[in-house]
């Protein structure tokens, strides 16, 4: 099953997270971590993170640059931070044999970034993310990540009255460009493996422990043939209340729990091949006459009306969307 | 003010709503309609309609295929009832001087179209609607529409587990390439001028009162020159508890009301400049060194590097949203 | 497991329903319905549906009252045509021995419930309503119905400008008070099992087929001791796109069949013990010192000072959610 | 228009928010503002507010506990550092005349808080809540507070399967009844002036800058007799990227002339009278006949079914909503 349940933890959610929320302080202190920003808290951080690694047995981790050491006063003492614990990183991963499925930069957290990193409306602020990016993909590199990721939380606006929309696209685009000049990964095909709750606006990023649900997104992976060199990254967090370490390796092995059930369902709904059957039913017009030569760009708007003047209008089939999930739930 | 203010109304929500809802049956019921599928009555409301227009005073009308007349047994005979409303059309345009902003073809109301048109699982659907926007062309270039209009309101899906996403879409581009074939008309810029209900997730299709908004939508509208040959249409309808013909008239003469004053409002901002020129100061940065460069796509990530490393950290600047909304309410 | 799954079916979805949607007409024409407001029609609906119960093996149906007969000219007339389906349902109910689990008035779909029943700005149409539950609560006593409900569909009100809160509330206390007068039931528990879409803003009253959520849901159930007199009502409609006769016993079938999962995974977890223990360990500190007076009534807020300034800072504790979640996963 | 207009400053939003959020660190510093938890930081904190009202011209302000003095290690320490605060309040208070609008007790932000104060699952932390309470209601009383406001951020539950949701609402009873034992304060009507974002499902918080809103808001103020003994709490904050001091400025006075806008227009729609008899026009037929003996409690369901056999069916008529909706337009 492990090349399809390419899982990897997250270190900002699972090392970095406090359980802090808009209306309440952090929850939850590890042993480890004497919450200062020193050099010593990190790297001991980040041994504790391959220590629970290795423990879990996932094979696979993502950060964030900033998540991995601390900033300093220029961006010079910041970068040689990274360097220190990228070199320990790379240590750890060599012992251990955790790969690292993606790195990315943090381009939201810090204040500098309120207005946007490539949209803010402060040209050194979009130099800077630029500059931080050049390093981000550096430490990829060093670290044998086998993709990069571009999260933009601050690009957007927040209200249209101080915001230069146009503007806004066109740094962009001319930031991606810069880019795209030194950039060595392609595009990444990578699921974000966290659930909400369904009665609230907003991601609260839980792990995800619905079998229903992982057994459709399985489904859905085995039939584009695995998420390579993609994966199932646990961009998900214990709830503030789950504040003792066995609930961290409790929610991780859950999750995973519930994605290889998914999967062993997907596996039975593929090889028996009766879901397929039933779909392939519904769209077997297209297969010939005036469906195949619409569907090959050979039709035109005429042949339509001919053909509709000369069968008929068409005679509507039931589309049994309830049997559909009644065949499903017969194998969860 | 009136090449601003393309003011169209949409003849589906007029003149062929009833106020039915999924809880209730239609409310409303007009002198001139006798609630049958007949030509006579087809002819009679849409006459209507021309007296109501000409009271109104708006420039532009709109519909769909079918808002027009009854569909008959065959293509054929609808497409022939269609040919004698569309023929009466002419002649009422000809006469109040009301031209039509744009034409439709209703692709979804139809039984035939419960899976979809361009996206059914049913390829002889997919031809049905390819004959039926051949007409639809047609009829528009007949009454001379300055432009045409595709929603794709069953477009989609309701369950993964009975449809093929990937044979949709091509399905869906297949069909846009044969009506590129025959097509005359533009990209459109228009506006669906109605509102909703802040408090619900759905289109309630109400008519826009709010001069705030009316005033940042006619700001954006001046600032891009017009909307020519787009317009404002209403796309909005009478609440079902509106019963009477003079709330019909009511509600288009008070949205018409609010965006005139929204216009007015935006023309005294925008040839103030004072909020322009706050916007301008904002982004002044991107006018000179390294914001021009990136913005001309003559920077790199190392030079974004080296200017950091030489100037440091940016400084973060407020972005006074709050100054902001306090100048817009000066002018509303 | 009969007692504990009291399923009914709704008359309204599943034999007055059409399919039709805000964007489209009706779908669905069974063969038995000919589209009229008939008597014959609504007596033979009324066949074809307790010969549904029949082959599906339900035991209760539900109603409301204008699903069953049209209305007349005169309330006169509609209560005549109703007594004549209710005598047709009487007998097939002594034949077939569905029950009535409960009856309700339709007090929203008639246009003259546009402004709401009891809290219509038109007393006359109150007057109305009143009327119409009386002649309802009779033949919900006719049809020996375990039950009565009111469905306040059209209560409440669009817009605060046009309405009078306080007299729309008094209006309706007024007339629930009505009602007590001549009442024999008492309170009802009772589940509308249907479900909707997570993505979705609004009610789409679909079949309920996750597994997971009957197996919380009857877990509630049997931890409260039952639903009696009340039931698991399918107050939920095959999609319009399920035209086939067929999909509405499917439907039906397979809700059942998910409640059934779902009431053997809930026995299984109240009869391990497992998660209540948990669930009683986080609350142990209830049963006895200051938390057993606070829950007693006995306590002071001068007795929580001091006990606070004795004992000290409570000591937080994980919630363990994500365990609980995994238990729950372990019996589905 | 002082009477109507009981603004309160929020101290929490305005002097101990940061600009923090879930994706970033704080923005916001003050100058008298050193970032630490010491006592002279919080009072130097406190007389920068008691200046800012006295520039800005509130007459009320609000606060919670925590919001004035930083914990200690024991409860008695914390209440210590809270007298000292309380008594600079007092003083401050007596020199500008700014009064308190109302206090309250931060019972959720605090780790100790995380499963809930008078609903924890922990008896020790609801104990912990009521030693608050009442050394909360006695700062309160000291400081001549003109109310006393309860937020129960945290009461509720995130997960039924760890939840007892009956013992929770009888532990809130109890709590609740402990209170009423010593408090002092009366019901409060009372308005936390704030607005949202309509895109978004969560509170933003946003100083409310809408004249038509506040215009309604205001309308339902005066109609009912003012406010008072509650008020317009700013509880608002300017946004995150709204760094400077001047932006705190303008935020409350534009909020303020906001309100007092709202304020003027609708002292002219209840001195015209205009909308107000339209609405009595639509509920006329309460004040006599079977409408006025339903809402007097006279009416039962027998006569309501004598009335419409013998006066028929009501007729409907329009509920105008759009005609309100363009009177209301009129006067802004």
């Amino acid at each position: 099953m492990e090349e399809w349940l390419r899982f990897s933890v997250a270190y900002w959610h699972s090392f970095r997270g406090t359980g802090s929320d808009p209306f309440g302080a952090g929850t939850i202190r590890r042993p480890w971590d004497d919450g200062t920003e020193s050099l010593e808290n990190a790297k001991r951080r980040l041994r504790a993170a391959f220590e629970f690694f290795s423990k879990l047995g996932n094979k696979y981790w993502t950060f964030h640059d900033r998540d991995l050491a601390p900033e300093g006063a220029t961006i010079a003492e910041t970068n040689a931070n990274l360097d220190q614990l990228v070199e320990l990183a790379a240590e750890l991963q060599k012992k251990t044999g955790v790969k690292l499925l993606w790195a990315t930069c943090n381009l939201f957290a810090h204040p500098r970034y309120m207005h946007g990193a490539a949209t803010s409306c402060d040209a050194h602020v979009t130099a800077y993310a630029g500059a931080q990016v050049k390093k981000g993909l550096e430490i990829a590199h060093r670290l044998g990540a086998e993709n990069f990721v571009f999260w933009g939380g601050r690009e957007g606006y927040l209200s249209l009255l101080n915001t230069d929309v146009k503007a806004d696209l066109d740094h962009l685009a001319a930031f991606f460009r810069m880019v795209v000049g030194i950039n060595r990964y392609g595009m990444l095909g990578s699921i974000d493996a966290n659930t909400g709750s369904p009665d609230l606006g907003w991601d609260t990023d839980q792990f995800p422990m619905d079998v229903r649900n992982c057994t459709v997104i399985m489904k859905a992976v085995v039939e584009q043939a695995g998420l390579a060199p993609g994966g199932l990254n646990f961009d998900a967090k214990v709830r503030r209340e789950s504040t003792e370490l066995r609930d961290l390796f409790i929610a991780h092995a859950a999750a995973m729990d519930t994605f290889a059930r998914g999967l062993k369902n997907a596996a039975r709904i593929i090889s028996d091949g009766v879901m397929r059957k039933s779909l392939m039913a519904r769209y077997a017009s297209w297969n010939s006459g005036v469906g195949a030569r619409i569907a090959a760009g050979e039709a035109s708007l005429e042949e339509c009306e001919k053909v509709i003047l000369e069968r008929g209008d068409p005679k509507p089939s039931s589309g049994h969307q309830e049997h559909f999930e009644a065949m499903l739930n017969h194998y969860i």
